[in-house]
């Protein structure tokens, strides 16, 4: 934890695990009797409560958004570039939220944990999760820290359905929805893309089913091939090729299929880091949260007719360089909230980074999110 | 073969297959002893040998480009659609050859050829080929033609390379390249799908380094993967999006990470069939021989400096959806061509389907090249 960034960080943080005995019944027919959401909170909760931001995370992320787990952490969390004293979302002002979702692999209940029914890990057996089952979950942590409403639910990417999706089941528990980087669904080509991660995994030996656990093996190889050809599509062309170009590992072409090319070193190193530290089974599940996330599905293909009951003023913000969920993806959802007479102020961000550009800060990003945020702040009296 | 096909197809064709004796050595360092191509041609070479044609084909292909094998042949060569009588490739003024690539896997030499110095297959042991290898070896089937110069060299993606290709190395030796949805060297992002494809295939227990006809398997699953991630590269979003958009291959949501999508669907297919008919080890190569061309890494990045030698003239042409090899990679060409004072022409399409678009015909497409194309052969008097 540097010294020079405390000043605007949130500094130390513990994350706190709580437990949840109502049964919570899920969009695939089962329930989860049981369950734990490990949280993290940033701030101070006002005494009408009003003052409550939830952040959902997206495929790979977790409860772990800002701050530092102890004096040496190397690494804040993963949104801390906005999160904090004095930053977009100010944690001076507002009370904090993030949770790791359900089926996640970083201490809610998930594939990893125990099965009650079984007493053994549920693995490939934990339930198929969707955005709309994790709003319910996340309803349920409201209801547990005494926030009737949020001032605002925000997320990139599969965190900004989350944010969509609480506007459509509790529209009167949202008073804003911030909705970055993200698509009101996913479209054919991102649906292949999932598929070709989800075979990579599936396809590998030590895969079992899902059952790797029991068979102490880990889908290593195809977590990593996952890995890679979702990292590719996180970043642009343009960032690539800045990054990496053409440049070579060594000083000549050693004419084989080992690493030649800098951009080859990187991936295998991304894939490989990332095998070592997620599940397998979390990541299908994620995955497949995104496939099948889709408000229009109720309402015909009619995503203004879905949309008309969202209560919450939006705020969606894309970024220029994204091609996995582009700003006409954006557009979409924009359009289709002026056509249901919402409120909504949308700002395309000028940025290299492709879709990964939703997590670096660059001026007019953080300042629109401030000014947006800090109009939110004075709505609600803090 | 349907009847009404007929009339503007070159009919039955048969490969033939033509031994070369002759050392050819490679840019790897090493050199192919003795080697065979095979080779289909269309139309009649003309008194003064000025009419030739040469097709190169891309990373799947090989040299069945027009006409029918049999009478019952459900389907055509892969480029049927330019090349024959009255078509922009016409097959009544041009004598049309197009070659199995050495490294390839329909006939000519390569991975699943007898090595003769171990009387075994070469498999993974069979040398990296370059474009320029590949430009090299078709030089000597010119001469076994008795063609002294092309009246154009013509190629689509990995072919449009070597078209490009042959105007560096015989400069003399061609009239006219056609180096369409091709681009003068693959970016970072296009280098990173590849090594994703190749990881998918040398991660897959089957593939025993490259060993795999020894051991009796097949990598089955990562030559699958490798196709389906290449697949999605080939296709544009807006076209996926027209042929498959969200629809389930089943009436209602079933909650798994079996097939949901029609596109999941249709990616298996085609994953699963390409992985029962192309070889693993001519997989790699072909991917290598993309990754490694890049004419200017002799000339310091200055490709217009490398083109200076080029004495033939250009067709470029791009299609607007095609994002693996967009129309900008194209200009980038065309501009380095002009500043190298050489002729060019060049047109980008209106077309949807992405990469692929260089395999369908439309209007303007067919028109250009036909136009083009008649202009060549006036010059050769055909």
């Amino acid at each position: 934890m540097p010294e020079a960034v405390l000043s605007d960080s949130v500094g130390l943080v513990t994350p706190q695990t709580l437990h949840f005995t109502d049964p919570l019944p899920l969009a695939c027919g089962q329930a989860l009797d049981e369950y734990q959401l490990v949280v993290e909170t940033y701030g101070e909760l006002n005494a009408d409560a009003s003052n409550g931001v939830l952040i959902c995370h997206a495929l790979s992320g977790n409860h772990h958004a800002a701050g530092y787990h102890t004096e040496n952490d190397p690494k804040p969390g993963w949104w801390d570039t906005c999160i904090g004293p004095g930053k977009p979302i100010d944690t001076r002002r507002f009370f904090v939220v993030c949770l790791n979702n359900l089926g996640g692999c970083h201490g809610s209940t998930g594939p990893l944990s125990i099965n009650p029914a079984t007493g053994k890990a549920y693995g490939p057996d934990f339930p198929v999760m969707t955005v709309k089952d994790w709003v319910n979950s996340q309803a349920r942590l409201a209801d547990r820290l005494g926030i009737e409403q949020w001032a605002a639910v925000i997320g990139g990417s599969l965190g900004g359905m989350q944010a969509l999706q609480w506007t459509l089941t509790y529209p009167q528990r949202v008073r804003h929805a911030a909705v970055i980087a993200s698509t009101p669904r996913l479209s054919a080509q991102n649906i292949a893309f999932n598929e070709v991660a989800r075979r990579a995994i599936t396809s590998d030996p030590a895969f079992h089913e899902g059952r790797y656990g029991e068979h102490n093996t880990l889908p290593r190889h195809g977590l990593m091939l996952a890995r890679m050809v979702g990292h590719i599509t996180y970043l642009s062309d343009a960032s690539m090729g800045e990054k990496f170009g053409r440049e070579l590992r060594d000083q000549a072409f050693k004419f084989g299929y080992d690493v030649e090319f800098q951009v080859e070193s990187y991936l295998r190193y991304q894939g490989e880091r990332f095998s070592e530290t997620f599940d397998a089974n979390t990541y299908l599940l994620m995955t497949r949260a995104l496939d099948y996330f889709d408000p229009a599905y109720e309402t015909n293909n009619n995503l203004a007719k879905a949309l008309e009951k969202a209560e919450a003023e939006f705020l969606v913000l894309s970024f220029s360089s994204d091609w996995r969920f582009s700003p006409a993806r954006s557009r979409e959802l924009v359009d289709a909230l002026v056509a249901a007479r919402r409120k909504v102020s949308y700002a395309e961000i000028d940025a290299p980074w492709g879709h990964d550009a939703f997590l670096i800060p660059t001026e007019r990003y953080s300042r629109t999110m401030g000014a947006y945020l800090d109009r939110v702040a004075r709505e609600v009296g803090v």
